[in-house]
């Protein structure tokens, strides 16, 4: 292969537009960029085998791996609005070059997309390809956002779409065949996938209409309300039967004799909106993102004070019993039900 | 292994100390952090195998990683002053907790080292260890950055320490013996290999006594004063027997097969300070930089008008012929003379 770190960087450089913060750009040992009194910063790694896979299109792995990234702002209740990301990206020497052009395409398109400017970047060698993405967002001084710890007693416990989706679509990347499921239910499902959508322009409507705290679903939603609850203090209480869950992830977790249920609390990538709000802004709050998004938020639990210090998240059936909580998706650990 | 990602992350932040600026910290979803009008940035990665080995002790690979990064800094005529660094760890799931620990502490005291702040991090599965290191810097408005692009026809180019230890002791790591060497001599240049020191004392002292542009040497002295030709559209010209070299390199370089000087400017990861200064200026900023740092600047060099287009860096020898210059440390394609 014949791309050196500084020929790739530049080309992906040469292929981004500016937004008139940076000072100095790429070419130099780092940007300079002027700022507006905060900034809100992140970063995310995605691992070929791990969080993506090689025989995937490139571009789409390395918008995979951005959409991860700017999905952390939107947990923050923030938008993509002036907003940098640096790319660091570890592949193998022999590595052909149409494959690391596509993954230069895919970050330049996923800029795009996402409406995030490329202020840096570094190549490196490694075993395997990787790629770690940082966001740096500008805030005014006195623009709210979202944390984790700010979930009471009777807030609603809401989600901005259905999960479950990342988790059976990886199984169906794998290839698992579930004959009972149409061409278009398994398109959706492998979408969820490998085309994860951020939440950018329903985080900011719910940040406005008053979540308390917000999380985007990247582990598994009772793992990652289970982070909620731990930061707040607080206990959440999941109705298992208002869990949303994507069409077909029924099908694909009963093929791999797996509990549906499963997929859908513990799957995790699914990149949904995981909030609670009080319960007097819920209905503003549904409008509200119905106006901006077309979806309805979605209610599904309570929060709840914690007995005896368990700050946990947890599901329950209809009749009121406890549903054991499979565990969520560490990324560090790997494979959780249905994912890997 | 046992420790989750938000278990290590939480133990790294456990012994971070806040500087003042952070907003909210890690726990949250992204770092919210006060600004001073402009931020410079830059992201960084190393890769067990690659950059560091994995049979060393992890607390110096982890400081490797985080020098590598704010040597950017130094690069853009900063020091460490207000300045956070997000740190995203892959590691294979089944590393001994004592050698996450170990990166973790690594990470600690290179921030206390260098005087930065960790603001964030990611810990992921991955079948290599590797770390990617932003570096987030905070200027005021009209604080002065130095880059590649201001090298001038009659600039000294001068460099802030002696090259080629770390390929030297790169090659002492993977286990050449080189009985000629003493022991010091042996210690001091494993040393420059595996506790590479950024110039951040340095750097800004050198900005302040007008350097035109500045690098680190991470690929090659060579290969970096290029960049700085090729951004500043000039040609640089160093005089071989000018070229400081780290005591013993040669005895390595002679005892592997390979020319000494090849070492010194094709080796990379010295992480000096290369800089092109006007003639003028340069023993104020000698005198500069000993009272800061006991270092002198060493003028290796001078920048001249690039002939017909040819913007780069060559070494002439003595009498005025060209000496044969070898190829930089590629951190893409990897092996350079001397390095990897």
């Amino acid at each position: 292969m014949d791309l050196g770190e500084f020929e790739l960087i530049g080309r992906i450089v040469g292929k981004a537009e500016s937004a008139g913060r940076f000072e100095t750009g790429i070419g130099d040992d780092a940007a300079v960029i002027r700022t507006r009194g905060r900034i809100v910063t992140s970063v995310d790694s995605a691992v070929e085998g791990v969080h993506f896979d090689r025989q995937r299109p490139p571009a789409e792995n390395a918008r995979k791996a951005v959409a991860g990234a700017v999905s952390d702002l939107a947990a923050m209740g923030l938008g993509a609005g002036d907003t940098e990301i640096l790319v660091a990206l570890g592949a193998p020497p022999e590595t052909p070059d149409r494959y690391l052009e596509g993954l230069a395409d895919g970050v330049i398109e996923a800029a795009e997309e996402f409406g995030v400017e490329l202020a840096g970047g570094d190549v490196v060698a490694a075993p395997v390809i990787f790629l770690s993405v940082t966001v740096i967002a500008h805030l005014d001084g006195e623009a709210p956002v979202v944390g984790r710890s700010g979930a009471r007693p009777g807030d609603v416990v809401a989600v901005t779409g259905p999960v479950g989706g990342a988790a059976a679509g990886l199984k169906l990347v794998q290839g698992l065949e579930v004959p009972e499921l149409s061409d278009l239910a398994r398109d959706l499902l492998v979408e969820c996938q490998v085309r994860p959508q951020p939440q950018l322009a329903a985080a900011p409507v719910l940040a406005r209409a008053g979540a308390t705290a917000m999380i985007d679903v990247s582990d598994g939603l009772v793992a990652d309300l289970g982070h909620i609850a731990a930061s707040s203090g607080v206990a959440i209480r999941l109705e298992a039967g208002e869990i949303p869950i994507v069409p077909g992830v029924r099908e694909v977790a009963t093929t791999a004799g797996a509990d549906p249920l499963e997929f859908a609390v513990a799957g995790g990538e699914d990149y949904v909106l995981a909030l609670t709000i009080p319960q007097e802004r819920f209905e503003a709050a549904d409008t509200a993102l119905i106006e901006a998004t077309g979806f309805e938020l979605l209610a599904v639990g309570a929060v709840e004070a914690a007995a005896g210090g368990q700050a946990a998240a947890r599901i329950v059936s209809e009749d009121g019993s406890q549903v054991v909580a499979p565990g969520g998706h560490d990324h560090f650990r790997g494979p959780a039900a249905g994912s890997r």
